[in-house]
């Protein structure tokens, strides 16, 4: 198969700094399209692969899955996209497109194992997928998004991966008017989530361990803010909310969240903390309580979702960096210290 | 208030034996029931109380909520029964009747606080509730079942608490044809949930720790069984299941049995273990898997499910017990040695 090369910020190993390196992408296939990288959102999972912390990362390790660009190429077959649309690639390039799971548009949780946009095993090129911190993409159409022209083209690029990643479960879990739902963990996720849900018609509650977030949530659009090391207000929040979002990848009490819930309320787990959360049986019977899991969103939904934020003027709250400047991003990611993602400016690429 | 006294078998402290004492009964009000208790089932919740196990127990203690028996004297304004009819009293016996959770139907999550058989305040005598260790008991005609004629008496006590306590989550959870539901624990709960979940239609897993259980699983109705102690049998049915019903109230690896799950399925605890069971996010992450409680189940509820186990014929396995062999048989219970459950034959009480 025929290829090009591009220029791509990739580590050669899990305690390596990433730095400029040339990948491969195919040619246009029929049904491909390439894009012109134009910015790429940071994600706590890039950093967790670009340093093997879930363990399997093969390299070198290209990340980056919340990409958004200009399409330069299409293939023959392409009808949805044309040469100069905006467009977007998530978390996602392929899946098998057979399974249950995909036919209802659910191809994160593809059940032969869906195509990462890096670090899976790239189904037309004898390599892993890399992924978008690199001059340029090729993608299937199916995996492609039409991206908004009216929100900000960078603060539009976490939304691929935040914005699917806390919609998807708001709407699994029917928040809307008349619900009270909960945010757990105000950062990439958690800043997307009190959006989200507040333009939904939720009445939006902000739990966090810090009171200096306060004024911040608020400004994202809160109606309240818990303090969660305040035990007295965790006593008379008891079983006030129907639904909690929970962004929180380290460590954390679940069960003095789930005691937020009312009777038949959900907390949902978006953030992946690495160890076990131990779940108190009776935070659970006593209500009727249920504590879940979700995982991205599928294509369909995700076009349905950048839809959504279009209408209600949502994108993320970004601090824009060069690509030069990605390893400080991660040491400051680490620390929280961003407000609220960092978004990659590709053009520094080219430089 | 007139009262009259009743035999009872009750425990005066913690570390004592139960044994024969008297309590008194309200003479029936216009709205009240009295019944003559036949059959009393023994449900492990009865030791915990009487052994203070959870706390909060006050003494002296009279255990017992699956009680039936016969309606000897009813209130003026009692309508939906007379004097002669089978009548069951299940864990409850009042609550507030006016919050949200109350009239739904669900008195189970009365957000007052609902009247527990025994061991809550009694709303009529200054004094604990007592259960169904007893002679007599008179109780409201709202929180009284009607109990069918069809089904062996004896074997119908276990119904108002093992009985609805598994039928309770599995309609919740919508089991029913064309679903794939998992038991776990073989035990007084667990049977009930066999055999209700295969009269609904659904197919049966049965997953034991014990091969001992293969033949009596299959009896109950299961149409597989899956044993938990060999990785093999549990990776190969990995992802299979819509629902699991874990009536364990044990430690025991949560995650190993979250993992049977298909995407979307969910995991419900109705055994109660005292230390909270750590959850894997990834467990519930990769296939939006969720893990719920459930706890008995309000009186309308009830009756639907003692009408649901008449149509299909369905009761508890039990074993018959004289009232002065109780302490004998919670030494039993703890060791789990009873098929299925231990049902005192209430008329040796009298003697």
């Amino acid at each position: 198969m025929s290829t090009f090369n591009v220029k791509a910020f990739g580590t050669p190993a899990a305690d390596a700094d990433l730095k400029e390196i040339q990948i491969q992408r195919r040619e246009v296939k029929e049904n491909d399209i390439e894009i012109d990288i134009l910015y790429c959102g940071v994600c706590h999972s890039d950093l967790h692969t670009a340093r093997n912390e879930w363990g399997g990362t093969i390299y070198p390790n290209v990340p980056g899955h919340e990409i958004v660009g200009k399409i330069t190429k299409v293939g023959s077959n392409v009808t949805k996209f044309k040469v100069g649309d905006l467009a977007g690639v998530g978390c996602l390039v392929d899946s098998c497109r057979t399974c249950e799971s995909c036919k209802e548009g659910l191809e994160q949780f593809c059940e032969v194992g869906s195509t990462g946009t890096y670090n899976s095993k790239d189904k037309h090129l004898n390599q892993q997928t890399f992924g978008g911190y690199s001059e340029k993409i090729v993608v299937d159409q199916d995996f492609v998004l039409s991206i908004p022209e009216n929100l900000d083209l960078a603060a539009t690029a976490p939304l691929l991966c935040a914005g699917i990643t806390t919609y998807s479960p708001l709407r699994h879990w029917k928040v809307g008017p008349g619900k009270k739902v909960g945010i757990v963990g105000i950062g990439g996720l958690g800043h997307m989530g009190v959006k989200i849900a507040k333009a939904m018609g939720a009445e939006v509650v902000v739990i966090t361990t810090s009171s200096s977030k306060f004024e911040d949530a608020m400004r994202l659009g809160a109606d309240k803010v818990i303090l969660s090391s305040d035990p007295q207000q965790m006593k008379e929040n008891a079983g006030s909310l129907h639904f909690i979002l929970d962004c929180v990848s380290a460590d954390h009490d679940i069960n003095s969240y789930i005691n937020l819930l009312k009777r038949d309320g959900n907390l949902t787990l978006v953030g992946a903390p690495e160890n076990p959360l131990p779940v108190a049986a009776f935070s659970l019977i006593g209500k009727r309580r249920s504590f879940s899991g979700s995982l991205i969103g599928g294509i369909k939904e995700t076009q349905e979702m950048l839809d959504f934020c279009a209408k209600h003027n949502i994108t993320s709250d970004i601090e824009m960096i060069s690509i030069q400047d990605i390893n400080k991003a991660y040491e400051r990611l680490l620390k929280s210290d961003v407000k609220y993602r960092f978004v990659i400016d590709m053009s520094t690429l080219k430089n």
